[in-house]
């Protein structure tokens, strides 16, 4: 059986659950604390990142991208990328403006500063910040939003890892509380139609001890 | 025409050129001043970063890892990521290890001290992560010289983006004249191979104004 190394709170691995789920490919998960940096955990991904997938074979794949990629090759269907090189960049732009952009100016601040200096050891919070996270926040919404409105998904006609890739990061700020949806009916919208999907299911059930999820975050009318 | 909006020091940039020329693809190039963040090359991608590729129709392709990618699809010859799904996840695994882990501890901390801030107009450069970024490269020598060792390029039997995106961020240090070439043998033998190759020519009649390169930067013996 494919095995999925992830943690429940990490946006990478919730991408590569997603994108498992969407294309109906059976696997298993093992939670990794990687920020334990254990020694083997290192040698099937030296960089020490999560997610990672290995095969029965025992070849592994590393790399947040890299196995979105892998997973679309091995399992090409239903299509999550785009038919034409045009639709495939433009969902691999977004794919890449959520994992970095949106990464660094929002997820990191928020879930970095609230979750991870626990784990990491590292001292108090800092309220700046969170705040700049949740002031960013407010921009990418609105993206989010105006992309909702001319398209059907965010990178077009379809769904796609673009979709994908935005709801792993939201998703786990939203786990926090820490989306305003009330400010945000655009992003609100194209949320709800993602949680509905049934590969969200698993997402919407993590729970991290210690961390309680916020009371809506289950919830497909929030 | 495709017209590539590029920075001459940034290596993303320099892996979408080094793509561009490998597969054969005629191309123009217009340097952006991509940090005064000009409203016209937003509107071309939001992110405000380089490289971004125009077709004559009109259509962009920003995101540089969308690019490599998008290249690949409309220029297939000469192959540049693997035959194999698994050989494709090696590349790309070795793609974002370069673009991000040693951008992130080695690049950002050399280049983004000693350059990027004159043009940011961000103070001093931090000689402490200067430091931190130099320790950081030995270990990221070490490593292509670990791969080089086991494999003809990077990534596996043949040239591919693994080697384009580690020789994008080298070849930026090694104009900075930062690179203890002495120290690192295997690393050496594997970036002269690069440096050699047709598709590196341009990039190494890179100049930039008021930051001379290295002595040996276009040196093919060095």
């Amino acid at each position: 059986m494919r095995t999925l190394h992830h943690s429940p709170l990490s946006a990478e691995s919730r991408m590569a659950r997603l994108a498992l789920r969407e294309k109906g490919v059976p696997f298993e998960t093992v939670v990794e604390p990687f920020w334990e940096r254990r020694e083997a955990f290192l040698a099937l991904n030296p960089a020490g990142e999560v997610p990672v997938l290995t095969e029965e074979d025992g070849s592994v794949v590393a790399g947040a991208a890299a196995l979105l990629e892998y997973i679309d090759e091995v399992a090409p269907l239903p299509p999550l990328i785009g038919a034409t090189p045009g639709e495939r960049a433009e969902t691999r732009r977004l794919v890449g403006w959520f994992r970095y952009t949106f990464a660094h100016e929002v997820t990191g601040n928020i879930l970095g500063e609230k979750v991870m200096r626990r784990f990491n050891g590292g001292g108090q919070p800092s309220s700046a910040a969170i705040r700049a996270g949740l002031a960013n926040l407010h921009v990418h919404l609105d993206y989010i939003g105006w992309l909702n409105e001319r398209r059907a998904w965010l990178a077009g006609p379809s769904f796609s890892l673009a979709d994908i890739a935005a709801a792993a990061q939201l998703s786990v700020l939203d786990y926090l509380g820490d989306i305003p949806w009330a400010r945000h009916d655009g992003a609100r919208d194209w949320y709800a139609r993602v949680k509905s999907r049934p590969s969200f299911c698993a997402v919407l059930e993590d729970r991290v001890v210690g961390i309680p999820p916020a009371a809506h975050y289950g919830d497909l009318d929030f």
